[in-house]
């Protein structure tokens, strides 16, 4: 079954409804803050003690899958549940946060709400992006934010004590070694560009192949040389070409523009950097008659993460007799943002083949269970 | 400056409005027929006679120029005023005509008007063509033929004596030659084909590069293939890729789908026989991994015009002092399909740099006029 649930519509609206229902239950607060991050909250013992922080996001790739994000915060708000059924009091308060616009499906870059909050931009920066029926961020937001005027509003950012992820693997690798949780060590880096070679409009049916600037072949020469520049016989590198726009985009004209977009990313610091900043020069090589603009749109280092919140998940797995292994993340998430806040780690399950950003994107019951058990007691010894 | 004039839309009724006005100005008759091909007429002496035909089409490429088409039905227009101004009694009709959607810039393929004319295709067979917003060409006909319940009705079809259209070259040739007026022979066959390779959308972040079913890297192998297919030293074959749609189309998505448009034209039947026959295998065989779908949409052969209507425009040229050449049309039109129906030919005139379907088309007023001129002559002659 597939899910498309875009940032900042109706149906997500529906959706945070949803959740802040079911936070009413159990007697959680609710607030939102200028990034329209959702927060539930209960408070411990000490209501002033730097709270323990779980969450992920509810938007959704374009015909994406059903537990990508929302595992992790429908985690969070069972982690709560059970904790607080438990009775057991925690010092710390708890807080489950549901990040904005993660996947820049709809607006790119995608961990809009996450970077707003930890300071690593300006929500403001973010005004400009438009989706693909030429609607602003910043009008989507304002009009999210009206929506949910009810809600009290926190400020943007603050000094949780940890952020714990819970989130499927989406990727092959705790299936291939038949392991039920992740313990994460860290999100590899990701640097983004768009690519925009601009040529001559002509007549397909007189114009020369002699004569032309076409844009769509020379978007050709670009992407095999790119291609040759990202050759990883290792197959650790990720490079990937997902959005092409072209114009005018008819069968019958040459092309004057056509842009696309890379999604490179690596573990290693010293190939994201050497191969990142190769990129421009390679397409302005490859290109023939196009006029040629690279932009980064996007650039994060690769992110450890803390040895403390590690060893947590970890011990929470062996006390729940889950079997485990570490491992870094390849995809990137929220918690990459978390880092330079507090300390921070991530939980992973499995999901079948690795498949993610796919109808067919699916994790077994037993593994959610489990990681979701892994995260509650997680939640609890950092909040004790 | 840019003409974006697509069918069926306001825009277009607006232009239509304006030239039935300056149709009835010299008394000329307006009807349409199922098509929406408008038709204005005025008769001769002998008013069962069968008519002589001028006209072209009215609608733009996206960002195209100012004088594709248009020129041909004002062309016509200036005749017929000219023509009765003269006083000189023709014993045939005049008609001219506006035919609908020729350049497929909104709905494909082009040249649904005349090609419904004709017989080639019925109009019923466009129905289910949708525009980039997802309009039916059923839909976007019957707002136009609404819109016009004023005029009167025509049947689809009739056999004229002869028709001739005027057109602006869309090619060098004539500029490069110095000449006027382009006594055209023939028009080069065309083969238009939707080339579609369905993969599997996968995370950018995590799924191996060996274990994706990318789309768009299947269509750089597909589109590199079809480049050596079509590989001409002569540079006289025109092969273009320029309409790409990618799916889900998000940067950080692997993508499940990509389609790309063959635009596809040679003046020699054999060789467009033959590499148009040969693009479903050479497109399999370079795919690696998706599944891959070849449609032809568009199939005509290369045509040759009427000896009658050919010598008719020489003669003119010649009477008019205007330098000529005779030559075969590079670009498709809708001359092609009124072939079969009855004589025919088509009058061109220099456009600057042969550039067309771009902003910076131009014709010099002097080219225009003369065109005129040959035209208004042409179509004495065959009615006298």
């Amino acid at each position: 079954m597939a899910s498309t649930a875009p940032v900042l519509t109706e149906l997500d609206r529906v959706a945070r409804r949803l959740l802040i229902g079911w936070a009413g239950e159990i007697g959680a607060t609710v607030s939102i803050d200028a990034a329209a991050n959702l927060w539930l909250r209960r408070n411990g013992t000490d209501p002033d003690a730097a709270p323990v922080v779980t969450g992920s996001h509810m938007d959704t790739q374009p015909n994406g899958g059903r537990f990508d994000g929302i595992y992790g915060v429908i985690a969070g708000l069972e982690a709560m549940t059970a904790l607080h059924e438990e009775g057991g009091a925690l010092r710390r308060p708890l807080e489950v946060v549901a990040w904005t616009n993660e996947e820049g499906g709809r607006f790119a870059p995608g961990c809009m709400g996450s970077m707003s909050w930890s300071g690593y931009r300006r929500v403001e920066d973010f005004a400009d992006a438009t989706d693909p029926d030429g609607i602003r961020f910043a009008d989507a937001l304002a009009a999210q934010l009206a929506a949910e005027a009810d809600l009290p509003h926190r400020p943007l950012g603050n000094r949780p004590h940890a952020y714990v992820e819970a989130h499927i693997e989406q990727g092959p690798r705790l299936e291939a070694e038949g392991r039920d949780i992740g313990v994460v060590t860290g999100i590899q880096g990701s640097r983004f560009f768009t690519v925009t070679l601009t040529g001559d409009t002509a007549h397909a049916g007189t114009t020369p192949l002699a004569l032309r600037r076409d844009a769509v072949q020379d978007m050709l020469r670009a992407i095999t040389a790119l291609n040759a520049l990202m050759h990883d016989p290792q197959d650790v590198l990720r490079f990937t070409v997902g959005r092409i726009v072209v114009e005018p985009n008819t069968s019958n004209s040459v092309a004057n523009r056509a842009s696309f977009t890379i999604d490179f990313r690596h573990p290693d610091k010293n190939v994201l950097l050497a191969r990142g900043d190769a990129i421009a020069d390679v397409v302005q090589a490859a290109v023939r008659d196009a006029g040629v603009t690279v932009q980064e749109t996007f650039h994060a280092l690769p992110v450890a993460f803390s040895p403390q919140v590690i060893d947590a998940v970890e011990r929470a797995a062996i006390d729940q007799g889950s079997s485990h292994m570490r491992l870094p993340s390849g995809a990137f998430h929220d918690a990459q943002f978390v880092v330079p806040v507090c300390p921070t780690g991530m939980v992973f399950v499995p999901c079948r083949k690795g498949i993610s950003h796919n109808p067919a994107e699916y994790s077994e019951p037993r593994h959610l269970t489990a990681g979701t058990k892994v995260l509650a007691q997680t939640l609890a010894e950092l909040a004790a």
